[in-house]
């Protein structure tokens, strides 16, 4: 079975605000994302069901997005081996400094890919799944190559326009 | 069946020398307590498992002691309606702050108890565990008034030494 | 004399915004509770009165809720065995670190049991409370595991709702 | 009846480490100091009749020092209106940020004229004393003058050292 | 010649939007107050010559509210032996802790009086500017109980109204 | 090609006190690694030509270790679309927290993997690096789920050990 | 070759918000400032060439803007022996301090002179480039004494207005 | 005249033990500096002197080392308009974060050229300082060019001996 699916799980359905860049960015690569709404503290079985199970669903990478304690990554990656990313979004007054800490200061031994706080961690998140599953799907890596040949252009696009060149 | 023992859990055997004032502390209040070693993240299960059957084994209430990303408190708390108390460990290099903030900050729903970080908070966490005790335990309600007037008067023969009054 | 009320202390009417989450959470559980204004620092005496006076009164747990350096929680602890939660209230601008600090951070001997900043913690507080009292009060331990159930129940039916399942 | 003398209040008999650095300054400019044990937590009543008694005792400003979420000033504050100065102290991991928050971040009403963390605070604090006791004592007044006068002569003696001047 | 007025200082017209809670608190106890705009870095000269003169204008205590890297009341205090308060301004986008930090953490010899961040430490300077001055003022002293008492009752009648005592 | 090597690279020699926790994780698990040093701000052309050769010389992923102003990572990524780790180091006096922001917190469009402070990051980065590879290497597949299953026992153990069970 | 122009560079076109202060107020000292979007992340090589060839054309200070964990500014340091002058920008929720860090804690050898964060950073960048290019045009540096005075003298209206005076 | 000179500046001898980084430095380049002790609070004359009369001795560049509330590097840059770079000492036990934003968090309109925390931060300044002279010395542009190389050649010696290469 090829694992080339991504499962964004997040903690409710507001956290779904910063997470759909995960999701939209995903389809704009045309991987195959399934989004769920599982909370580590409040259907933990859920959660445990879903890090039990992926890997045999052809999950190759998850993406979890939580805000306050941030569990929910720590706790999927309790489950599974697959690679885990954390993206901490700021839902308490913290700023997401409480879901950061939380979700890139793991222990020895079960480790959670952390990207930045938010909605560009949420964007930021697919990007890094992308480029993981790239690595066994040549016409993805080509894809993930274009995409960033096109953010460069852009800003020289803009750069252009300030100048006048 | 009465809900008189005190569940002691930390994520590593390190955790011990910090955890050990709690159950110290427990010892002097006469309280049975439990100690145990398990992992929310290397040994999830067993916290699961530890957390389900606890009030079926008297537990009254449940002490975790984690540091890092402390997940250990927060993850027991999704699996009873025990009252669990968290007690922040400054196992990693961030003095704490990690483990402090991913205890307290829970979503709403499933709250943890949290007390000061390190061993000062260990400590705290046997005086609080034995307060919630002592609501349907007349004897170690007096225990307790008593180790607060010892406390005070502790206080007032260093003060009169000092003061040579 | 049973101790099944919760006493709400906090410092200012301005407070009320955020606590009444905590009244509204315990009244769901069918919970006493007794809602009073009182300042550490503008009305001492009457937060040590109220302090000496709840047990007797029948209290058996303190929610007190503070902002900037937020003392009443401990203050309140200083003068009773009773179990103590605090709220910590982001009045100040500095995102409620301070009154989280001056709340969680108690010496050694008198703890007060800290949950997460502002109106999700004092529903946390309530909970927490409840759990507390519900080891003696085994219809509200019932309420407590329905009301767990129901709050898994509503994040499946919104994973539900997401997936069209 | 004239209010000049200083009473410096510590939780903890640990904290005369850092506190005597206030009571030998005061030494140095013949204030009149009492050095007081008592805790916010521990000796609350205590801490409050030192308050309410201070004025009539001949007392004209009151320095507090503690640690962890360091109530004392605060609550000294409360009981009195004079002029309290806090001295934070570092005694739990948080390098006193923890100290600093709860005792400067007071409420409006009942100010605490804060001053650094750890023992250059208990210097600082006993200068800010004398200069306070200064406005109604001229000898104070030029003790004060001549201390500062010394110190900026010793910062230019160790300049012409280095520099061979 | 009697020390009994207060100079109130801040670098920015725009800051007088918080300090002139200072000012106004002031005038509610009838001290005597300048409010003087005076920047440590524009006209530093003018900060000195004003902490220079102070006190034989009649100056008991000055209060400097500043933001960003708050150096006025440092600077102040460097060229008089009068107390200083210091109330840090959020002027800058990091909530005022880069304002608080450059006020409260003095170097040793040379002490500021710090109160809490904004408004509320503005308010907070005034009255323990006439805290200050009350040691020699039993009119002032008074007014302060009295004020106090005030304070006490509002928060009685508030809890009145909310019990419906 | 197979992109089965992992290539790390730390800004100094001193960095691989910490980051031999890495290469050490990875020769457990059979993966061939490199180790680099290169400066993102002493050699940056040496940096962008790893970065640049990585995919084609058979490497999966990429472990990046540094200091201070963490620029390392970022850099890396700049010049890849391989999945990059990085780890923050604590070399300067602030604890980590410097190369932790400046390692996580990447703009959108580049992300960077980021796991914990320092050793621990660094033996986490080398089981993240396995968890990637092994989505196309079923054998180190199982060795990570024997790795987790050691690591479970071992608690097990610890535990077994402690209650004599 | 005269070095007497600047270059501002930051990292997209948002960021020009906060850095048309620095352009601007170059502008009124009649210092010649070439402005550019170039990012270290998208456009890498984009920014070493401009790094690379900044003092053959002219380039006497470079001034680096970016927000997130901001790079742009120790990126092109990494290629130039110019003046680098980092303007962190608060563009991510942490308020700016992952940018402040980001640029202000470079490793040894390859400095960044960092100013303040966000538009008031920006303003004082351009100051700063003018006082550098000051040191070899005298023109310059009394356009730069001139302006001091006339900030000094709109301090000193103001609280001539406000004093009446 | 020629502002060739680097006026070093510190608040005390202590300072030397990180300054002397810079000092070191500085002759390495051959450029002259002269060593200065004299505090923004205890000698304030003495550093408006040294500030005032700088430019006419010769001095390009003034480095400026002072923790706790470090007020040194802005006070210096209020009386002078040459460039001045401001070097966050650790003195206090807040790591050094307290005097970085005392230096860093300039108000608008006169700017503190801010590098990093301590004895790589004061290495840095005096790289800055070269930097900035160099702009009208090609010898000492020069010899920053050689420095950078060897720099350079030095971590690609550590790198060819790690790996054998």
């Amino acid at each position: 079975m090829t694992s080339n699916k991504v499962l964004i799980v997040m903690g409710s359905a507001s956290d779904l605000d910063v997470m759909k860049a995960a999701r939209d960015r995903l389809a704009d690569f045309g991987i195959k994302a399934e989004v769920r709404i599982a909370s580590a503290h409040r259907t933990p079985d859920v959660v445990r069901d879903l890090a039990l199970a992926a890997r045999a669903r052809g999950v190759g990478v998850i993406i979890a997005g939580a805000g306050y304690a941030a569990h929910l990554a720590g706790v999927i990656a309790a489950h599974t081996t697959l690679p885990v990313i954390g993206v901490p979004i700021a839902s308490s007054g913290l700023l997401g400094i409480d879901a950061l800490l939380s979700t890139v200061q793991m222990p020895p031994g079960v480790p959670v890919a952390t990207v930045g706080i938010g909605e560009v961690g949420a964007k930021n998140a697919a990007i890094l799944a992308a480029q993981i599953l790239a690595l066994s799907d040549e016409g993805l890596a080509k894809r993930l190559s274009a995409s960033r040949a096109t953010m460069a252009e852009d800003v020289k696009k803009t750069d252009r326009e300030l100048t006048g060149a």
